[in-house]
């Protein structure tokens, strides 16, 4: 089927037969219901334009975050920034990571970029090491792209080697883009952000997103901050004025005040991650260490199709550069919905 | 305020005391109940990414529109798809009229094109004539822009030179832009769309939306149609692969349904239209013929803030290209409000 072939991402349910969905790294506990009544208040407005500057939402995203109102900008989830950022800064030479998620070379691309690949080693658990300065050092990139936590290792960057990696491209001139979606799902994710160098580093550019952490992947909004007012001016000039939907704005406001629903969230992750992993290994299955809301293993069973026939979806990575055949991503989800997944792995690998 | 002068649109309200918005060209009649409904159904399930095809909503236009699905490309409001055809063609140089919708030269400009202009006539109504074919013979244009009623003139371009300038197009290689977003709420809309000619003509786009004719323009829904495949694939890929929210393509298969509702907002369309014009002619104010949901006229007296003081807001068009002070734009609205708003122009330009 020619869509099967065309979205090479997870979370595509539409036209299969999947009840059990662990493709996509969302909110385990699924959307606050704060933030479903927010839409459905919207549903009063729809013939309103939206707010072209987002003005409140803005507002409540730099005292969530912490930063002056003028270092952000708002998307239509953050995969519009990326590719916004991509068509505002059109960097010659860009650098990403090997395996990670795959719409930044896609963004590249589309803006004419060249996208060269720095390979992260499975036998180090795909850990970003200090040789990476190394590199960084000896090549021309005109932007690097990192992924804390990365997607789909799960692993993050060590706290003092991402602040050596900043300070460095600030030096040789680097842009740096930061994407730190996955961050507030994460194990003492509040202390590896970088947002409190921003106003230091203005070539550093972090991305959010509303979609993982509130469970809002249907309504599309993330946002971006960065101290260079220039470059925000720049990336909403290559989009519409109307980015960002009524009902997302407003979701996004009502999402911000869930500060509970996030650490309750934090907290099934942390002990469904371990139950997860170990109920892997136990089955023989290599799993990547990781401190995200996902684990990265792999398996030289082909486990996709045979799970999908059970009404399981999981992502097949084997499309991901660096990575390849056996390697799938899971979403770490609610314990009845692990204990399923485990038990149909069990299923299948007793099976082989 | 900064903000005020950022934002070159109508429909603005944030932050302003408007109790009667005419700036923005949305159906009188707001939205569906049908859209408001599914907009709340889709509350349940946000935290589902979008189907990234949309395949209900396009299998959906396809029968609205008879085309085939594979001529449809849908995109977060039309402006979306606007930014990402210049994105995807990038033509060298551009022709638009003078006035026209300020989205055409925005998306051309952030592509990196030159536009140019072809100026329209105010002694003329801004009616395009037959020596636009002259102007299109003389250049060497890679792609036009037109927009069927132009916005902000709601003059129709007449069908035999419509189609002379498609069949011109086609001969000397020239991508067509045709904007039809208004056509739904148009006298006879439906025998003025080119979308018949689709297939004979490949390098002709209809550009539709659903904000106006649904009253969605918060949640933001729109397509365009052309027999050029690559074309389509290749403006997908200059944006992320889930642009079209979940609400969104859930409700635009609801308003697909509401084909008694565009029929009576049509009627309903024709008669305010007539009756604003009168009002407006009889204060001495000069009125643009208008076959659209919105009328254009030119007063000496600064109306846009004096109506502002007063919790209406219009559209003032001095800052459009072929424009300038004096002209404003109006969206016809119920009788009730249409009232209030040829009240209040009484009054102040009997202050006056």
């Amino acid at each position: 089927m020619l869509y099967q072939t065309l979205n090479p991402h997870g979370g595509d349910l539409y036209g299969r037969p999947v009840t059990l969905d662990f493709s996509a790294n969302t909110n385990p506990l699924g959307t606050p219901e704060a933030v479903r009544r927010a839409v459905t208040e919207a549903a009063a407005r729809l013939d309103r334009y939206p707010d072209p500057f987002c003005r409140e939402l803005v507002a409540a995203i730099a005292r969530f975050e912490q930063v002056p109102e003028t270092y952000i900008l708002c998307g239509c989830g953050a995969a519009e920034l990326i590719f916004s950022y991509c068509a505002a800064v059109r960097p010659g030479r860009a650098l990403e990571l090997a395996p990670t998620f795959s719409e930044y070379s896609a963004a590249l691309e589309a803006a004419g970029c060249r996208v060269e690949r720095y390979p992260l080693d499975a036998d180090n658990g795909f850990l970003l090491d200090d040789s990476f300065l190394s590199c960084l050092e000896g090549g021309k990139w005109d932007a690097v792209f990192l992924c804390n936590p990365n997607n789909p290792t799960g692993q993050v960057i060590a706290r003092s080697l991402l602040e050596r990696i900043v300070r460095l491209c600030h030096e040789k001139n680097i842009r740096l883009f930061l994407d730190e979606c996955f961050l507030d799902l994460t194990d003492g994710g509040r202390e590896q952000s970088m947002k409190e160098d921003l106003a230091r580093y203005p070539g550093l550019l972090i991305l959010k997103a509303f979609t993982k952490s509130y469970g809002m992947a249907g309504l599309r909004l993330g946002y971006c901050l960065t101290a260079d007012p220039a470059l925000l001016t720049a990336m909403s000039r290559t989009v519409q004025p109307w980015n960002v939907s009524g009902p997302a704005q407003a979701a996004g406001v009502a999402a911000l005040g869930e500060a509970a629903f996030l650490h309750r969230t934090r907290q099934i992750i942390r002990e469904e991650r371990r139950f997860l992993q170990q109920s892997l290994e136990e089955m023989g299955l290599r799993v990547c260490p990781s401190c995200a809301n996902y684990l990265l293993f792999y398996s030289p069973l082909p486990l996709h199709q045979k799970l999908l026939e059970k009404g399981i979806q999981i992502r097949d990575c084997g499309n991901y550069h660096g990575l390849g055949p056996g390697w799938c991503r899971i979403a770490v989800k609610t314990h009845q919905e692990n204990q399923v997944l485990v038990s149909a792995l069990g299923e299948i690998l007793e099976e082989c």
